[in-house]
C-alpha cells in the first residue's frame, strides 16, 4: 500500500485513522499481548463509520435509541477502547488505554459489555457478535412496531472477521437476518484474506458475497481503506430494503512489516517496526500521544449525536405516560407491578386443582397468564413450538407484515437462537425465552455461557429433560445437562417439580436482572406436589421442605423436577415401615447454595441418612449429599451413570432404577 | 401427486419403493411414535441409490471399500431400517422392524453406531450426519493416496433434511468440503419445505443451491421422485470433480392424508388414514407383510455388490504383508507395537532432563515420538496450530494436492473439526486428534458427546486450559469445562501435571477403543513433577500418591495438571511447619473411579484432612474430598468458583487465590 498517497488523497480522514492505529500499537506494546493488526486494518472504516453515519452521543453512551456498534471480531479490542477514548467517552481515558489487558481495567482482552456502558456485547468467542446483532435488530423492530419511528429508531452496526463468518453460528444468523429482512442490520466484513494459521484460503475458499446473496443479503464490495467508498456503501445500506454485507477489502496491520501476514494477526511489539510503521503513518508523536488538533476532531465526533438525542428526549417526553413508563420499566428490567399477584392467585388456583401436568405444559400455563401483562417478553422456540409449549395465544408471530409480533419460529437454529435472544436481552426493551430439548443445551451452549458472563437474565426453556423423553433415544436424552448448567457461574437451573414450582421458577427467571436461567422442564405427566398454597415463592429458598418426617427422622430424601413425586412414593412405603422420612424438593441448587448456614442446616440437618434422586449424573449433588465442607452424611444417591436408551418412558424409569421402591431400599441399606 | 402415473411409470421401482413407505408406517404404528414422513418422502431416492449405485454387500457391512450411508435426517431412522431388512441384512429380520423403538431393539429411535454393522454413524442431533461425512471423505481420501485406488476407492452419500442444512454445523461443513473438493462426497437434500412447526418458510428462504454453490460444491435439482431423474443426478454427481449436493424435491409423508403437512413429519398412526395410504399405493398387503417377488428383488440388490467384495479381497491380498498388517491394524485400533517402549523411553528421558514445559508444548514433544510410529494419526487444530502445539514435522498438510497429508487446517470451526473427526473415527483407518482452546469445547460440545455415546476415540486436545491463559480474559477461560467434559459418560477428560502425565495421557488416548478423550493442557510452562522414572503408566490408575508424607499423615492435598506443582509447593510450607503431607495426582477422574476399593482407599485414606486444588469449579471434586458414600472427609477446595478476568496469567493466581499459601492456610484450618 501507498500509505503517502492514502494521507494526500484524504489528510483529515488519515489523521484520524491513524490515531486509532498508533494507539492500538502503544496499547498492545505497553501490554506485550493483543491483536494489532485488526484494529490497524479496519480503522478507515470505523473512522468513516463514526464520522458520518454511527447515531450516538458519547456524553450518553446508554441513549435508547442509539445506533448499535457491535465488534464481533472481539480481538480486535483496541478498536474500540481508541474509538471511544477518541471520541471522549467518560470511561475511556487515556489511562485505561496504558492498562490495556490488565488488572481491572476496563481494556480488557475481549471487549466485556459489563465493565463499560458503550460496549454493547461480550465479543471473542468468534461469531457471536453478528449472531447477537439479529437480536439487536428484531428488538429494534418489535420496540418501533410498538413505540413508533419517532422513539425508535436506529441501526445495527457489525464489523466482522474471517472467523465469525467460518463459525456455523453465523450461517444461522444471518439465514435468520435474511428470513425477516432486518434492513437495519449492516455488517462491514473484515476481508484480510488472513486467519491465525496462515492465509484464508489454507481452509476456506467460501464465495461470500454468493454465499450472504443465498441468504437474502444485500452486498457491496469496497476497498476498505478509501473513505468516499466506506461512507458511500454505508449510505446505499442504509437505505437498502434488506440486511446489508459490505465486503471491506483490507490490509491487516497495514503499514508495519507484519503487514498482510499471520504475524500481522497477533501481538505487534517490536519496537523498531513499530517506530518504522508510525514513520510510515506520517505520525512522529510519542507513545499515547494524540496531537490536540485530532483529539478535538474526534471529539467534534463524539457530540455529533447531541442534539438529535435532545430532539428524541423531547419526543419521548412528548409520549403518553404510560407508554413513557413501560418504555422505561421494560428497559430497567422492572417487573410489573400486577405480575407478584398474578403468580400467587396462579399458585394458589394449581394448588386447589391439582392438574397432573407434564412441566412443560405447566410453563405454558405459566406464560398464559404472564405475557399478557408482560409486554416486554418475546417468546419462541428452536422448530419445537409445540413441543416447548413456548407459543401462546396473544404473542402474535413476528414477521415481515407483523413487526410487533412477540413470537420468533426460530427454525432448528439452537446456537444462533440462544445468540440473538442474548443479543436481545442486550439491546433491551424486551425480556427473551426461548425453547429447545434440553439435549440441545449442547447446541446452544457458547452462548449460554455468554449470557451468564454477561450477566444478562436470558431465559432459556429446555424441555424433554431427562430419559422421560422416550423413545427418541440417547441422542435426545439429557444425562449431562443439569451438571453442565450447574457448573456454569452466574446461571439459575429450575428443575420444578409441578406446575406450581414452575410459577415460581418463571417469576424469579422474569425478574432476574443479571442471571440467566435454564427451566428444565419434562416432557411426561408429574402430579401436583404443592398442594398446600404458600404465597412466599419457596424456589427462592432454592430448596424446602415439602413434606416432614413422621416419627423420628431417620431419611432425608433430597430430589427435584420428576424424581420429586418418587420422592414422595418411597416416603410412603418407607413410613410404612415406621421408618421416618422427610422429602425435599430442591428445584434450584444455586439459590440453595446462596441461603445462610441456618437455613440451609434446617433444611438439611445431621443425623439422618439421605439419598439424592434426579434422573441425570451425580455430579453436582455430593455437596448435599455428603455435606458441607465434611459434614458428616451417609448417602447414596439414585439417577443416571450412562446414556439412556431409546423405548418408552417408563419402562427406561425401570430399567435404570429411577423407581420409588429403588430409592426405598437405598435408603435402608444405609441404616 | 398422482400415485397411479408413478407406479405405471416404473412398476419394479415403485413396488420396491412402496416397500419402504408401507414398513415405515407399520412400524411407527406399532411402536405409536416416531416419524414417519421422511422414509415415505426420500423412498424412491433410497431405492434407486441401493439398487444402481451404493457399492455395499449387505453379507458383509464392514467390508472396508464399502460405500458410506450416512442417514443425517436421522429421525427418518425406519428408512435404514427398511432398507437394511428389504436388502438382507441379518442384522435386521422384521421382528426387528416390529420391535421399532423398543427396548433392547435395535431399531432405536435414531439410528445408533454401536447397534448394528451397517448404521456407520449416529444421527438425530441434527447437522451431525452431514458434518461426520466431511470427516468420512477425508478419511477416504488419505487412505486412497495411502493404499492406491484399487484397496479404497468409495463414496459417502449423505441423506440430509431442511434441518441439518439450516444447524450452523452444516455450513461449517460444507465450506471443509468444498475447499477441499471431496468429489466423493454427495449429499440428497430431502428437500421437502416442512419443518416441525410448519412450512420451511416461517424460518428460512435460504437459496441452498446458491449457498453450496458459494460454498464450491456442484448442485444439481431433481424431482425426487422420479427415478430416471434420480439415476441421471446420482450418474453425474459420481463423474463431478467437486462435492455434489442433489435437490431433491419430495413430498413428505407422499400418499398419505398428511402429505406435504408438519404433521407428515410426525407419527403417522390413525388407522384408516394408513389403510388409505396403502390402498392409494396399490399395496392390499398386512402389517410388515412383504410379498415374495419384492422381497427377493431387494434381497437381490442386497447380493449386487458381492462379486466386487471378492475381487476386491483379492486385489487386498495381493498387497504387501507389511501393508496388509497395517491396514488392519489401524482398522481394529491396534496400537504398533513399538508404542509401549516408545512412551517409556520418552518418559525416561523426561524424569531425567525434567524440562520446564506448558503442557501444550509437552505433547507436542510426546506427537513427535508417536506421529513417525503411528500411521494412522491424523491432526489438526481450529485455526490454532501454534497454540495448540498440534503439528509435527513429519504429517504433512491435507490439501489438494497431497491427499495423503495428515494434518488439516480446519479453520474457526471447532464444530465442525470436531464432527469431522468423528467422521474419521468411524469411517476407519485413521486416528484423529484435534485441536482448540479448552473454552471452545462449548463450540465442540454437540459432537463430543457423540463421541462419547458413539464408542468412538476422538481425541481432543484442549490447550489453555484455565486463567493461566492470562489476558484474553474470561470469554477466553474455561473454568466450568473440565465439569462439563467429567460429567460425559464415557469421556475420559485428562489433566496431566508434566511432560510424563502428557505422554502417559497420550498413550491411553491413543489405544482406546470405545472412548474419547479430552486433554486439558496448560499455555504456562510447568515443572517436572515426575523425576523418578516408572515403566507403569501412572495415569492409568486416575490418581496416586506423588509425594508421600514424612512424619504423621495430617493433610493429603490432590491435584490435577498445573495444580499439582502448587501443591507440592504447599506440602513444603506444611512439612516446614512439621505438618506431613501427602500429594496425590489426580490427572483422570473417570479411571481413579474405575479403580477397585483398595486401591483407592489405599491413595486416598481416611484419617488426614483433605484440599482439592484445581483451577476450575469444585464440581466433580466432592466425591473425592467429602469422600465416597459418605466415608467421613474433613475437607476444602482451593479452585474458581466464578468467571475468570483480564490480566497477566500471575496476577490472577494471586487475585483467585490458587496458590501454595492460601492451600496450605486452608488445610491448617481444618487441622
Amino acid at each position: 500500500m501507498d500509505l503517502d498517497a492514502l494521507a494526500k488523497a484524504h489528510p483529515d480522514h488519515w489523521s484520524k485513522a491513524t490515531a486509532i492505529r498508533a494507539l492500538a500499537l502503544d496499547a498492545v506494546a505497553a501490554a506485550n499481548s493483543g491483536h494489532s493488526g485488526m484494529p490497524m486494518g479496519m480503522a478507515d472504516v470505523a473512522t468513516v463509520l463514526f464520522e458520518k453515519h454511527l447515531k450516538f452521543d458519547a456524553a450518553n453512551p446508554l441513549w435508547p435509541d442509539r445506533d448499535r456498534f457491535i465488534l464481533s471480531a472481539g480481538h480486535g479490542s483496541m478498536l474500540i477502547y481508541s474509538l471511544l477514548h477518541l471520541v471522549g467517552d467518560a470511561q475511556f481515558p487515556i489511562e485505561e488505554l496504558k492498562n490495556f489487558r490488565q488488572m481491572g481495567a476496563r481494556t480488557a482482552g475481549h471487549p466485556e459489555n459489563f465493565l463499560a456502558d458503550a460496549i454493547e456485547t461480550t465479543t471473542g468467542p468468534l461469531g457471536q457478535g453478528i449472531a447477537n446483532s439479529v437480536g439487536f435488530a428484531m428488538a429494534e423492530e418489535i420496540q418501533r412496531a410498538t413505540y413508533g419511528r419517532k422513539i425508535v429508531d436506529h441501526h445495527t452496526y457489525v464489523i466482522a472477521g474471517d472467523g465469525c463468518l467460518m463459525e456455523g453460528v453465523s450461517q444461522e444468523a444471518i439465514t435468520l437476518a435474511g428470513r425477516h429482512n432486518l434492513s437495519k442490520l449492516i455488517v462491514l466484513w473484515d476481508n484480510n484474506n488472513i486467519t491465525i494459521d496462515g492465509p484464508v484460503s489454507l481452509s476456506d475458499r467460501t464465495d461470500q458475497i454468493g454465499r450472504f446473496t443465498a441468504a437474502g443479503w444485500h452486498c457491496i464490495e469496497i476497498d476498505g481503506h478509501n473513505p468516499e467508498e466506506i461512507d458511500a456503501a454505508l449510505t446505499e445500506a442504509r437505505k437498502s430494503d434488506k440486511p446489508t454485507m459490505i465486503a471491506c477489502k483490507t490490509h491487516i496491520a497495514l503499514g508495519h512489516a507484519a503487514q498482510d501476514t499471520s504475524k500481522g494477526h497477533g501481538a505487534l511489539t517490536d519496537a523498531g517496526q513499530l517506530a518504522d510503521a508510525k514513520a510510515a503513518y506520517g505520525w512522529p508523536y510519542g507513545p499515547f500521544e494524540i496531537p490536540s488538533d485530532v483529539k478535538s476532531a474526534w471529539e467534534a465526533i463524539g457530540k455529533r449525536g447531541a442534539d438529535e438525542r435532545r430532539a428524541w428526549e423531547e419526543r419521548f417526553d412528548a409520549m403518553s405516560r404510560n407508554k413513557r413508563e413501560t418504555f422505561n420499566r421494560a428497559l430497567a428490567l422492572d417487573p410489573p407491578k400486577k405480575l407478584s399477584a398474578t403468580i400467587k392467585a396462579f399458585k394458589k388456583q394449581m394448588s386447589e386443582s391439582a392438574p397432573k401436568l407434564a412441566t412443560r405444559a405447566s410453563s405454558e400455563k405459566v406464560l398464559e397468564v404472564i405475557n399478557p401483562i408482560m409486554p416486554e417478553t418475546v417468546g419462541g422456540s428452536a422448530d419445537l413450538t409445540g413441543s416447548n409449549n413456548t407459543k401462546t395465544g396473544d404473542l402474535g408471530v413476528f414477521d415481515l407484515d407483523n413487526r410487533g409480533g412477540r413470537y420468533v419460529y426460530w427454525g432448528i437454529r439452537e446456537h444462533g437462537m440462544a445468540a440473538a435472544m442474548n443479543g436481545m436481552a442486550l439491546h433491551g426493551g424486551v425480556r427473551p425465552y426461548g425453547g429447545t430439548f434440553m439435549c440441545f443445551t449442547d447446541y446452544a451452549r457458547p452462548s449460554m455461557r455468554l449470557a451468564a458472563l454477561m450477566q444478562i437474565p436470558t431465559v432459556f426453556v429446555m424441555t424433554h429433560d431427562s430419559i422421560g423423553l422416550g423413545e427418541d433415544g440417547p441422542t435426545h436424552q439429557p444425562v449431562e445437562h443439569l451438571a453442565i448448567s450447574r457448573a456454569t457461574p452466574n446461571t439459575y437451573v429450575f428443575r420444578p417439580a409441578d406446575t406450581v414450582e414452575t410459577a415460581e421458577a418463571w417469576e424469579i427467571a422474569l425478574t432476574s436482572r443479571k442471571t440467566p436461567s435454564v427451566l428444565s422442564l419434562t416432557r411426561q405427566g408429574l402430579p401436583t406436589v404443592r398442594k398446600d398454597h404458600k404465597n412466599n415463592n419457596m424456589v427462592e429458598k432454592g430448596a424446602y421442605v415439602l413434606a416432614e418426617a413422621e416419627g423420628k427422622r431417620q431419611v432425608i430424601l433430597i430430589a427435584s423436577g420428576s424424581e420429586v413425586s418418587v420422592a414422595l412414593e418411597a416416603r410412603a412405603l418407607l413410613q410404612a415401615e415406621g421408618i421416618g422420612v422427610r422429602v425435599v424438593s430442591m428445584p434450584c441448587m444455586e439459590l440453595f447454595a446462596a441461603q445462610d448456614d441456618a437455613y440451609r442446616k434446617r433444611i438439611l440437618p445431621g443425623g439422618a441418612v439421605r439419598v439424592g434422586i434426579e434422573a441425570g449424573v451425580r455430579q453436582g449433588w455430593d455437596q448435599w449429599l455428603l455435606g458441607e465442607r465434611g459434614k458428616f452424611g451417609k448417602a447414596d444417591f439414585v439417577g443416571m451413570d450412562r446414556f439412556g436408551a431409546s423405548a418408552p418412558a417408563e419402562e427406561l424409569f425401570e430399567k435404570f432404577g429411577i423407581t420409588a421402591q429403588n430409592v426405598a431400599n437405598k435408603a435402608k441399606a444405609l441404616l
